[in-house]
C-alpha cells in the first residue's frame, strides 16, 4: 500500500492539533506545501515562524485554494461556519477532514454546510492531546501510537475514507471506524464524563476554606486522577455542550454506582463494599490501553 | 544530624510497604538485622527468600523480641489486635511505627492497646504505594521522594517523634506532621474520596451492556483518571470504612460542584459552564506535586 502524497495541505486552525498534523505530514514527506490560517493573525505568524506552515493565508478560503488536503482543526463550535465558508473551494480530488472531539454535531454541520461536497469529507477524531494547547507545543509525533477514530457519513465516498485511513496510518496512528453517534456515546463514557467529574472534583476542593492545604497534600493518586481537570475551558465547554445528552446519561451511570458505594459506607457494610471495590479493581488492573 | 542506627527491625507484615521499608533501611545501613512476621507463612518465607528479612518469626510477638524498631505494616483493621499482642514487648528504647492510610482509628487503637507504652508509638503514613501489592514488589526506593505524614499523639515522647522524623528523612522521604484527625480529613479529600469515585466510575461502565467496547476505547485520559481504581479491595475497604465520615463529607463537596456543572449542561449555559471549567482548569494547571 503506497500512501497518497499531497501537493498542498490547507490547514485551518494552527493550534496544537493542526500544527502537529502539519509537522507529522512533513516529517513523513507526504506533503509538499502547507498553507495555514488561524483566526488570530499572531497565531498564523507564529506557526510560520516555527516552520509549521510554509505560507500564511489571510482567510480560511485562501488556505483551501489549490489544496488537495484540507484539515479543519478549529473548536467544534466554529466547524459549521467554517465548512460553509469553504464549501465551494472543495474539489473532487480534495480530502477534507476535521479533528473534533465530538462527531454527531460535525456530521450534522457537514451535511448542512458542504452540500454535494460532503462526499469528500471524512470526520476524524484523534484521541490524543496535551494539557498545553497552542502551536508552540505542536509535535510531529503527537499522532504516533495514538488512536484515531474515523466516523464516515453514509455520503462519504469509500475512496476518501480509504485515503484518510492510509494517511493516519502512515502517521503512526491506530484506526477505528464508527458511526458518529456511536463515537459520541463511547467518548462520553471514557473521556467527556470523566472530564466533567474531574472539573467538579477540583471545584469541590476549591469550595472549602482550606483548599490550599488540601491541594498541597495531593500525591501521585491526586495527580493522575485530576490531570484531565487542566483541560482547556473553551474546548471542553464546546465538547460537553455538543455531547450533553450522552454525557448526562453517562453521569447517571456513574452516580448510580457511586450511590451504591455510598450506601455501603453509610451501612458500614464491609462485605458489599469489598465486593464493589474488587469488581472495579479487577477490571482496572486487567485493563491495558489498546493501540 | 546523625541518624540513629537500629540493632533490629521487627517487621510485622511483610507486604509491599513493610518489605520496602526493610529494604530501604538495609540500603541506608540503618539496621543490622530484620526479623519478619506475616500472617501467611508463605509470605514470610517469600520475604526471607527475597532477602527482605533476615530471619522469620513465628508470631508478631517473636518479631518484637530484641527489636529496637518495630514497624506494623498490616491492614488498618488488624492494627488494634496487633498492638494489643505486642504491648508487653515494647521496651523504652524501642521506636514503634505503623504505615496505615488512616490515623484517627490507629491513634484510638494505640491508646487502648498499648497502655503506658503508647508513648513510644509514632503513627506514620507514607503517601505512596503501587498498584501491585505484595513483597515481590518491595522496593528499596519506594519512600525516596515520597511524602510521609507523622501524626504523633499527645502521649508520644518528643524524642521518639524526632527519631521517627530522622529515620524517614534518611530514607529520602519528605515529612509533614499533623494531628490524626486533620490527616484523615485531608486524605479523605485528596485520596480516599477520589478512590471511591474511581471505583464508582469503573462500576458504572461495567453496568452497561457494551462495557467491553467502552473499556477498549479508553485513552490516556481514561488511563490516568481511573488508575487508582485498581487499588487493593481489602486495603481500600478498610480505609474507606475507617474514614467514612470524612469521605462522605468530601463526597458531598464533589457532588455539589458536580450538580452545578450538570445544571449548566441541562440549561445549555455555556457562559457559566466555561467559568466553572476555567476555575478548575486554572487551579489544576498551576498545581505541582509538593515534595
Amino acid at each position: 500500500m503506497r500512501t497518497r502524497k499531497y501537493q498542498q495541505l490547507g490547514l485551518i486552525g494552527c493550534g496544537l492539533m493542526g500544527g502537529s498534523f502539519a509537522l507529522a505530514l512533513k516529517k513523513a514527506r507526504l506533503v509538499r506545501h502547507v498553507v495555514g490560517y488561524s483566526k488570530s493573525p499572531s497565531t498564523t505568524q507564529k506557526a510560520y515562524d516555527l516552520g509549521v506552515i510554509d505560507s500564511q493565508a489571510q482567510s480560511a478560503l485562501q488556505a483551501c485554494i489549490g489544496s488537495d488536503l484540507i484539515l479543519l482543526a478549529v473548536p467544534v463550535s466554529a466547524t459549521a461556519d467554517m465548512l460553509k465558508n469553504i464549501r465551494d473551494y472543495v474539489r473532487s480530488d480534495t480530502l477534507v477532514m476535521d479533528v473534533g472531539s465530538t462527531k454527531q454535531d460535525v456530521a450534522d454541520a457537514a451535511r448542512q454546510s458542504l452540500g454535494w461536497n460532503v462526499q469528500y469529507f471524512v470526520p476524524a477524531h484523534p484521541v490524543t492531546g496535551k494539557e498545553s494547547a497552542g502551536v508552540a507545543y505542536a509535535d510531529a509525533n503527537l499522532y504516533r501510537g495514538a488512536r484515531v477514530v474515523l466516523t464516515p457519513l453514509h455520503e462519504t465516498m469509500p475512496e476518501k475514507l480509504q485515503q484518510a485511513a492510509e494517511l493516519w496510518t502512515a502517521l503512526g496512528a491506530h484506526l477505528t471506524t464508527m458511526l458518529p453517534q456511536e463515537h459520541d456515546a463511547v467518548m462520553a463514557a471514557v473521556s467527556h464524563m470523566p472530564h466533567l467529574v474531574a472539573f467538579a472534583y477540583i471545584n469541590g476542593l476549591l469550595a472549602q476554606g482550606n483548599a490550599a492545604q488540601l491541594l498541597a497534600m495531593g500525591g501521585p493518586g491526586f495527580r493522575d486522577f485530576s490531570r484531565i481537570a487542566a483541560g482547556d475551558a473553551i474546548l471542553w465547554r464546546d465538547v460537553l455542550l455538543a455531547n450533553r445528552t450522552e454525557v448526562l446519561a453517562q453521569l447517571q451511570h456513574m452516580q448510580t454506582a457511586l450511590a451504591q458505594l455510598q450506601q455501603t459506607l453509610e451501612n458500614r457494610d464491609g462485605v458489599e463494599l469489598e465486593r464493589l471495590i474488587a469488581q472495579a479493581s479487577k477490571t482496572r488492573a486487567q485493563w491495558r490501553m489498546r493501540e
